[in-house]
């Protein structure tokens, strides 16, 4: 057992607040795929944790794709022939279509309606919407919104500029007494968006700071990057490293009032998968366990058969299940301070739970040792009264013979991973256990990673 | 992918009522497991299709049994003492055992009963009775008929022949892209009934017909056999074909009211098993899986733990779970060509599906491919509206390394085999995906068996 | 098949008074994990089965335990100061913690009450206590009993020995065809209870005095030891036998009214734990089957991982469910002589369905061997009239490829051991079948242990 023990933090007002103020901090800044409003981001993001930043640029080719050209926006606006603003960047930067090319040209409402979205269900909400991998221009405003807009000759104007530039990424790393890794991978590409995604943001730059106080068994790697083309950037300049990564997270859609939602890695039946599962079900938390499929967040790129690690994700409600994705009205009111701090413990008891899994060996497999006489055993015998402790160290020396994690016994002896962990530790400090040693020695030796950030 | 797709016909009338005519052609001939009513259904069936028909001598060994006599009828009747005929085989064939030794006597009822068979519970109707490995004799009618014959000394007469001769069979073959073959088999041999088995004879004619205008992957095979010794019979004389055939179907029982049921091979998860079900859970037939047992059709001859090729059966209601079965009732108003075009739905649908299955690469399996620019993803994101086809697109990249066919995605994903097979077509197209060989290529150089037929 | 059938005996009465029998001889014994009750007890189980008892000094090393002290008592008691015995082993030795040290001092009731032991909700019984391991001494008493115990100075008296001596056990071995073992083990160091465990000694004694009178395929070897140290013991000095083991049962708690436990063997689907199930499913016992769990009885030892025998458990009521577990009221009242035959029975099923179980190879397996020919099948037909035994038969042939037992086949046809079982004996008979060799020539060779007892 590693001496690495994380402390796991039960879900707390204060934690939850200052969750929040940083998703509040965050919250204005026009964030894109690229650009100063992503440099921004992560800016702040490095007020909290240690960020290596990396600029891509413009053409580098990634797998398939080529990284884009830069975008960046200072303005832009529809105006009335009185000269008054109609539609307005400033008042929302979900107005203009994200990654639109620069537009100066004037035109009558019926040329103007082309490019413009709405959401005519929900009349009161400006929609999102992007146009990164095609040159065009666009603005979004609510449905009432547009109902008020008579014919009229509009000035329209975006004032962005998209030429060759760099895609920007931050990278924490923590090393640990492995360096054997955990990669979790929040996507920060979304504009005035609270739940997707500054909420997996703060969560992942909290966790990065609660486990850098901490002794690690695992060294962690926290990804800020821009989603999809971000992912793909990262693992097709990376791909040297992926080999040392044991356990993956996404993190994204942690603070609306859903309940709790892992989704399953394609491996399906990963380390991850199951902590993540047991994390859920022995907690008292709502949740919904998913499986893997090929849509969602940066899972897929993680998750693809060709990378094909196992990555899961923790979300509340999944994307698209709820009115607010992807909308004006995914706003601060609409991430809760208690559910952040929820989120964040669930995947920091995840944590917990793989740092202190391994596999032991019973060292006295014939027959039981003698727990009496080593005080690990109730002395007067007849009465049936052997509670969960007892229990959890007959579970341990029944099953620990190489071929099961303390995960699987728990998982067999329904009994709790801490219960299990916790009898673990006590016989191993008995003599009556040993680790098996389940990295392979040529990880063990590289230790070139170690210094990196 | 194939060219070959083959295309599957909706259940239409006039489709229903051809094979409802074929049937009534079929259903006066007294046919047996061998001899000149066998003879006369393959001539009918060779109207529609290419049959080669093979004759095997009597006493020809073929594994545990011997190729019986062959065996055949004129006349049979019981004559009163007013010389009028009280049991007429003119009336109908089922009134002689089949397979009656020539009889010439005369006798009083009280001896004559020990040959007569009725049904008790169903006094109007006729039982089929045989006994084709124990030289017997003996007539069928139904109780009514029999409590009306009074005390008499009567004339029996059968005038029939058992003699060395032939077992005869028909065999349609049709050679397709590859040497790979389905084998379709369906049995000949009882007299007129039409449900079992004329439903199954005209079904099969009708699907080699179909299969015979269209481009082929696969090789295909329909044996129209006598039951049990037949399938023996061929299997004996073929087993160096054997290796060849990749999945195969009994088709049998096919026109009665009763729902859809498809009974497992004794492999149990065989391709073929999974495409009926997979056909049968799609559609919206009403149907029922059955787990393989070794009673039932020849499936129990495919089956046989020496022979174990994946060959399943479709049937309506199995045999012995309605009334009517092996009776005088089970006459041309029991099977009803709507059903009857049904089933040949079903049956075409799931040769389809093993037709277009396949297992693909994915080309660029490192992270996604960039579907965007390649016309096959909408170009605005943000909003959440992925529909089946991009989502079969993304399940078919994320499967599709080497280790998943189609089919495995299709039962995955939970989506229609068809619109996977669809995705795989365009991926395909725009060179993202390439079909992997399943076939060994030592089978693909045999070509001997392209030219037979 | 071998000749060896073991008769099955229907529940009796008579059978079940004899077992009741028994269990009153035993009753008044007072035992305990070493010593006279011990040798007594083994000496009455002696007058029933052949029985080689086998003494181990103290202080012999036994994997992570040493052989105790011998214990031995002789008297016991509480008097008050007008010299009445207030507490007296005569009247029941549980009075007397079971280990207790010899003691002879005076002392107040506030003193003598940290040495006694009641259950204050169910005040009218006697606990069972024991201090094996630890030198300690005590008595047990009703809460009634204790209750009406005044202040008073009480003279304590326990005349017991704990001095070197010897572990003492007991041994039946009946030599089968075979030199492959079924162990049955049952704990003989409870004193005056019933269920736990004179329920289990009796059953053991009259399986074996059964088995000895019968045929076996099997050999068998019935352990009477003291629980947990008498079954280390016996694993420690014995581990050169250990892999003779094919199968094994531990015996407990058999006689009362509860439904009928099978606990699983830690392998979980070893063919014991699926003969077990086969029987209590198949029969019309009311029963639970209970998963592995490393608590309870001496499975504990046989089921520990460096051991890991393939031993499952039969009981009724498990132990600790019942609120007469280990205390007085677990009296020969508690056991009933149907129970106790109907227990019998079920051990006796289960040893049966072990020794006619085999795997068979089908020596005609391609296609159907014809039946009918040998008698074997119903020369007419047309009549869906297979019944069970034609149905085992096609199973029993259809599945008969060396790759299923007997066992098997009954599981996937749905039938019971015995059906299938007797078609395989029929179809032996005609040469259709021959057993695959499933034991090891050189264990075949190895005849030291058949001459042994």
């Amino acid at each position: 057992m590693s001496s690495a023990k994380i402390h796991t933090a039960s879900a707390c007002t204060s934690l939850g607040a200052e969750l929040h103020r940083l998703i509040a901090d965050l919250y204005p800044i026009c964030r894109s795929i690229t650009g100063e409003g992503l440099r921004d981001t992560l800016r702040l993001v490095a007020k909290h944790v240690l960020l290596t930043v990396s600029e891509v640029p413009t053409g580098t080719e990634v797998f398939d794709w080529t990284v884009p050209k830069e975008w960046n926006i200072r303005d832009g606006y529809v105006r009335n022939s009185r000269g008054e603003r109609v539609i307005d960047f400033q008042a929302s930067n979900l107005h203009v279509v994200n990654y639109s090319v620069p537009v100066r040209r004037k035109m009558r409402l019926a040329e103007l309606k082309t490019h413009l979205f709405t959401l005519p269900d929900r009349p009161d909400w400006i929609p999102y919407r992007t146009s990164y991998y095609k040159e065009s221009w666009g603005f979004c405003l609510s449905q009432r919104h547009l109902d008020l807009l008579p014919d009229d000759e509009y000035e329209v104007v975006i004032d962005s500029t998209l030429q060759p530039g760099h895609l920007t990424y931050g990278e924490c790393f923590l090393p640990g007494d492995l360096p054997d890794e955990i990669v979790l991978s929040t996507h920060c590409c979304h504009p005035s968006m609270c739940n997707d995604n500054l909420s997996g943001i703060a969560i992942a730059a909290f966790l990065a700071k609660h486990l850098s106080a901490h002794p690690r068994r695992y060294s962690y790697r926290f990804l800020f990057i821009p989603g999809t083309i971000g992912a793909i950037t990262w693992l097709a300049l990376n791909e040297e490293k992926l080999s040392r990564i044991r356990h993956g997270l996404v993190l994204t859609g942690l603070g609306d009032e859903g309940k709790l939602h892992y989704k399953r890695s394609r491996q399906g039946n990963a380390e991850i998968d199951r902590a993540a599962a047991h994390v859920l079900q022995h907690g008292s938390y709502e949740h919904h366990l998913l499986d893997f499929s090929p849509y969602g967040y940066d899972e897929r790129q993680f998750c693809s058969p060709g990378i094909n690690l196992p990555v899961g994700r923790f979300s509340r409600s999944p994307h698209g299940t709820f009115p607010e994705y992807h909308t004006s009205a995914d706003n601060l009111d609409f991430v809760r301070p208690e559910r952040l701090a929820e989120s964040f413990d669930v995947c920091l008891r995840t944590l917990a739970l793989l740092e202190r899994n391994g596999t032991f060996l019973n060292l006295s497999p014939k027959c039981e040792p003698q727990l009496g006489r080593r005080g690990l055993y109730s002395m007067i015998g007849g009465a049936d009264n052997a509670g969960a402790r007892e229990s959890a160290m007959l579970w341990v020396l029944s099953l620990s013979d190489g071929s099961h994690s303390l995960l699987d016994i728990a998982e067999r002896s329904k009994l709790t991973f801490d219960t299990i962990s916790d009898a673990a530790a006590d016989l191993q400090e008995k003599g009556l256990l040993r680790e098996c040693l389940e990295f392979a020695p040529p990880m063990r030796a590289e230790s070139l990673e170690r210094t990196e950030p």
